[in-house]
């Protein structure tokens, strides 16, 4: 049976050996760790969901493979309705736990995009990457993985290539190729969602030339994978986390990235999808970015509900009807919507690939991800501004003061406004400061890929050309007008 | 045959009586008075294009009830790929005409709501509007008919409702219903494409309660009706239009906006549609309106490439490489992908009324609604900034004056810039002119219902309470917060 | 007595020879030709306001050679107070014509400008340029003349320099220099309030090189010196104006610009204040477009005024209160306040240059110069949007129609609306039209140079590495940053 | 000798009796402990900035009283240029500590507000509150004193007025009225600078009537006065602050707000500037925000301006130049002069009270709010787009881990990038997030008031009736348009 439960999932974590780090210790259990457990609450909804009524449509879909029922994330997309459900079930992750899901996103894409490189690949170069990742595909579906997903390297210099680096690590690269396997080394960063996943995907970080073949390298680990130590960033107000206190002052949800480092890491042949082939890591990067950033308007705007659900909760615990904030509200979901309705315009307007793998148009998505690295900006500004000075910085006791033997009923008796107790709405502030300026916010601008990157290929599909040459047309300029020569 | 040239359009609007008016004097012949000529020549576009290898598959597509090839514009939109072929269609006409085409649209959309709001009232009333509806379409498909549609009535009194006005007739009414049709009477202001439209169709122009069922009218007449007066209204710069030089600064397409004046006009029953079921005026203006603000995203985007195209085409003749403009340009091409993306959006969450006609997501239409009234105007906006001050307020000589024989050519030798003739940089100039602040401006503001209006669907359709209580379920409030009593 | 009447200023146009030319005719008498009597009317109210009890303090002030009273647009800017009076007349302005009066702005700026930049010359040079300026001063104050000023060359190919241009005439230049003057040749494009200017200043409209020196030029010459000839450019619907109705749909007051085509035109020392020294003109342009781009700020806000007086008429006049449209008309006044406001600053923030004269700080200015650039397109979207349709694109009928014997009668019976006659309705309708897409639209875009210039010069003007330093010093960075080398 | 040295400041503090609480634990001494530490040493860098040649100019004036040189922070401002040099002194002052400075700014303000009313009570009631503010001062200045202001109070239900809520307390109140004092009771929450002041204005939080004069209380107190608790306010991933590893991960410098919880607390008649005489809370909090409000434009600027400061930093950081980036630069560039800009205008046409003190223009001031709780949002988001996503989300190791002994060095290498060390880069990130999402984001949108106050004031400021005039009078229109009559 395919569908795991919230039960089944906690011990397949509890088995994973501890390798995760953060403020120096090791985490030994991430499913009680203060600093972990949050997302691993987050995670855990999803399988919840899965048996939930109203719900399990949209979680759960069929494997085209077995015909059995299966998580979604752990399902083909291949179509445009496919690629609307992951948006529609994104919108509704954010709405139930705040945040990203890191473990149910970025793997799925991964598979999907990897289906049809590979199909690719192998034809050219007559390898079985395909079948390779097929079986992986179906124990994944078989087990209700969650898989997070990896491609940002450490970079090093930004202006120069991985071969050109002064250290090699610096990206992650194939050290050695054995015959039943590959010794992988280097590191990939802020990748969200490791803490709460069974198995990472490490995925090209970039799109390289045949000088650095090394880096051009599609695989799947285990989370746990011996070599690989992993050290949890810290987001802001993290540190609230693991107070004691922590439940009166950030949500029992939430999101980790974490810093993975791969000192010679083995990884055999059958979870290798991608070894060497340079010239397709452009085609990885296009499938893989196109589906990102048109579903990626989803999460932004499930998060934005949130914020209008926080803010309305806001003016009223201020004593202030909705009303009087009407406008900001119809922005905020104005901004909610063009997000979501543009990924899904991205999505309607996308096309299959011949290995059944359905991608979203190009233009489109990558517009999107301009949106959605402005629009939530505007969106988290307005949350401020309805739910008043508490909201704006957090500027509020702590939960520790606020319940303090001594002090803590008399800042309470100052807490208390409107139609709320002064504990709801020092929660609602704190929620709503948590989605502005604190732990729940994602990385919406740079996740991904950076805005400038999206304008890039935004420059490079508009046919500047045919509008010039429909411009002439309708105005009745019979000569062409070139580009300027260069001055010598 | 049911697919049409452009010459038996020409033919067709040959044969209607004179009815259209401006500057005083009325226009003997559409096809050749500079007031209209230009108009007629954008719907010929759409004759031509439905003829021309490239475009025929996107004009032309087959009749539901004949399986006959038919004009897109007489078809029946039934699915979301439909209402996403409606709006490529109207990118493309936008970018080979550089503005509206009313009477290839308006039209069009009030058919496929008529036909969802007649099988509703039928069903209601036991009439039979909709069997007239589909004798209408059989015979406009039939024939290639392009037909306007008329919402918007004086309305007098914006506080007023239509029965409270002084003066009736400032909503189109039905003055008296006899046994064979009805008489109407009022006026329908700034209707877009009807002097080169045959058909118009009169519809409600806002949402009615009973008391002003004489005001819940739809049907459809000839543009020629006895009875009716067509004022054109004059739009900026439009006394251009009918200089002798007009050919060096203006395109030969363009749109015109009729003032339409129904003094006791009967409309035989075969032609009425509703007749006073003033509850199914909401239903009407919902389905009108989604669709309408969905696809009018393409409108302003196809719009967009062309001043993508003028922009291009302004930096090189001013001897700039488009480089310069990189960001600005790519800006104008989100602007546009924008409102394109989410129209399609908004058409690939649409749902199907078991009438057939499929209408597009309400949130998402509206919202794009708003974005149409705003996007565009920043990249008018960019395009002038672009181009130059010449462009801004095309600031240049009257052509008269350019081609002036005792001092054009010393003018011509002042307008030669960079890798493009003095007349070609004029001509580009007057197009960005044009369609900034010309008569190529649409009016995307206003057209179909102010950006208030979207506004307000939006608050109505973002569910404040569900989202408060998704934003209480993850910071841990167990109380509802109530909106705030009224004090007395 | 300095102080001139409107009926002194009409008679001192009326000497001019007529060198005006526009639709292909000689503009016989400026004063009464429909094409350039609403400039006149604009400019004459200057003059009337010279005389206004409520408004002589700020149209008048004292000359600092004689004394006497003088014409404000007269007068030396010695000090911040000075400027903020320049800008506080510009506003009033504005209020009181809906645009710009050229010849009461740009020729004041100059003289200034050149007091500063003539002594600068004077010392290095040992030229006298100041005394023949103050000479020329001592006369305009006397006889309290309007001058335009022009700066903007036909440029010809912008990625090259004047001398390197195919042809030398793209740049007005100095073609030859006698005992007794000079004679210079070229033409200056889109100089505003040309036709109602008595003298015009011919100004640098680049910065040159040595190798530029023949374009290094700066005189002052009367509107009708021989061998000048003016086209006036067509604006936005302009040609309304020609019209007999034209009373009805556009003011009594208005602006034009001129095309100077010079023909050899001779020049006398004594009114020329640069001629050649080309190092000089970088200090021009500094000091002159920092007082312009402070003082636009007034002139945008003042026509902003007039929109929400427009939009408050059109919200009224269709039957709504301005509560409706409260946020929009905040929104507006904000805009205009803040161009006021910052250019304001700017002139506070200013110094007095050795000569006396007073400029503008520069990143402030050239920071105003870009809100300039955007914020009234904003104002004038929130203009079409409260007014609807009709003012959006102008959508009624012509004056001639509105007034037809036959039909005008009921055409105006739909356009009464709320709380005004129909008449009214479609004047104010009319007025916000020619504010935001009309003859009325200045160019305050590119107007005084473009805002890409103004945007490089704030980039120069801030000081990277000092920010940067303070960035290391706060967050305790010893080591410096330097710019990554290039690559090669 | 009025001059303080830092030494001086510490030693007054360290007098004062520990009244202060964080997370539940009493503060022995603000000036070590880490909770305050930061603030303090923002505050001492003033007292340094007094001696040091550079700056003294700026924050030294001299005494209109006695003619001594004192800080300017107790200087009485009573012209333009006094108010242009307080800004000129925060946006210094954000530059140097990255943040603001409570204590050397706001109890500025109200003296100098209160200066300008008590001389209205004292004329109006025949009180003598100005001498003994003048007392005050003079003690001040001599002192070196620095003082915190405290306006909002906790307010409760914000639709009700002080006297109508359930309990008297939530608005800061006179409980007694002695005969040598009065006794205070109530809250002030959100108070900046308080752990680094020796003083606290206390002041009316908002315009009361008559029934409400029970808080019309202004006067000045010892920060440690008996019966004052304070309680310090949890920041942005201020628990940073108490890590012994703080010093990689946040600046030496800081601000910090407290909560002020007044039991019954005694103030003597020499302290007390207004006690009961409601109608001038008008007045007050009309002198004082129009002051704050301008002069605020120079601290977001400020903070601005280290924002490009380490923006630069980040890129070069990155390995990539500042060209790459120039457009995004120079839009910050421009946002940090606007409001900057927009203050001094603001100072610039300000009016003289005839107390002597002088206050900035209410239109200008207010615009400048808006857009001083809206243009620092862009700029964070424009730092956070230039720093990468590692500095979005701060998504880095804690500097723990980044020096923890077993893998720090290993993590090190992986954020070696471009022209800067780990260590640099590092920092520079943090300090990009401390700016942006962190403890060092100013309460920019609600500090002194909400952006929707400000624009109630620019609503009504707007003289609606004198621009309809003017349009009126431009286009011709000879009646009066009036509001429309609600209809019953």
């Amino acid at each position: 049976m395919a569908l795991k439960t919230r039960g089944d999932y906690l011990e397949a974590l509890r088995k994973l050996r501890p390798n995760i780090y953060k403020f120096g210790e090791l985490i030994e259990d991430v499913i009680t760790h203060p600093a972990t457990k949050r997302t691993v609450e987050s995670h855990c909804r999803s399988f919840d969901a899965s048996h939930d009524p109203e719900l399990a449509d949209l979680y759960t879909t069929t494997s085209i493979f077995t015909g059995d029922k299966i998580h979604r994330w752990n399902s083909m997309t291949q179509s445009s309705d496919d690629l609307i459900n992951n948006m529609r079930l994104k919108r509704q992750n954010y709405r139930r736990t705040g945040t990203c899901s890191g473990a149910v996103c970025v793997g799925w894409n991964a598979q999907n995009t990897l289906w049809a490189v590979t199909e690719e690949i192998d034809e050219e170069f007559g390898t079985d990457y395909k079948e390779r990742l097929k079986k992986w595909i179906l124990y994944a579906q078989e087990n209700g993985v969650t898989a997070a997903g990896a491609l940002t390297d450490a970079k090093g210099n930004r202006s120069l290539k991985p071969s050109q680096q002064d250290d090699p690590d610096v990206h992650l690269h194939i050290k050695e190729v054995r015959e039943d396997g590959i010794i992988i080394r280097g590191a990939k960063l802020m990748i969200c969602g490791t803490a709460a996943s069974q198995e990472i995907f490490l995925l090209p970080g970039g799109v390289y030339k045949e000088e650095d073949s090394d880096y051009a390298l599609a695989c799947v680990v285990p989370r746990d994978v011996e070599g690989l130590t992993i050290i949890e960033a810290t987001r802001p107000s993290d540190r609230r986390d693991l107070e004691e206190t922590a439940e009166g002052e950030v949500p029992n949800t939430g999101i980790t990235q974490g810093l993975l480092l791969f000192e010679d890491v083995f990884v055999p042949n059958e979870r290798v999808f991608m070894c060497g082939e340079a010239k397709y890591t452009t085609k990885f990067i296009q499938f893989f970015t196109t589906n990102y950033r048109a579903c990626i308007g989803a999460c932004v705007a499930g998060q934005g509900d949130v914020m209008i659900g926080a803010s309305v909760l806001m003016a009223r615990a201020n004593g202030l009807s909705t009303k009087v904030f009407s406008n900001k509200l119809v922005e905020m979901s104005i901004n909610n919507q063009i997000t979501y309705g543009l990924g899904v315009g991205a999505c309607a307007m996308g096309i299959k690939h011949p290995s059944g793998s359905f991608f979203a148009d190009h233009l489109t998505a990558h517009t999107n991800k301009v949106m959605v690295a402005t629009l939530p900006y505007e969106t988290k500004r307005l949350t401020q501004e309805i739910g008043g000075g508490i909201v704006e910085t957090g500027c509020m006791p702590s939960y520790k003061d606020f319940t303090n033997p001594e002090y803590g009923e008399l800042l309470q008796k100052y807490y208390k406004a409107g139609n709320a107790s002064a504990e709801a709405r020092y929660r609602a502030a704190r929620l709503s400061e948590w989605l502005t300026i604190g732990g729940g916010v994602p990385g919406c601008m740079h996740g991904g890929g950076s805005p400038d990157g999206a304008r890039l290929i935004v420059r490079f599909m508009t046919p500047y050309e045919e509008y010039a040459d429909y411009a002439r047309e309708i105005i009745g300029i019979e000569e062409k007008i070139p580009e300027p020569n260069r001055k010598k």
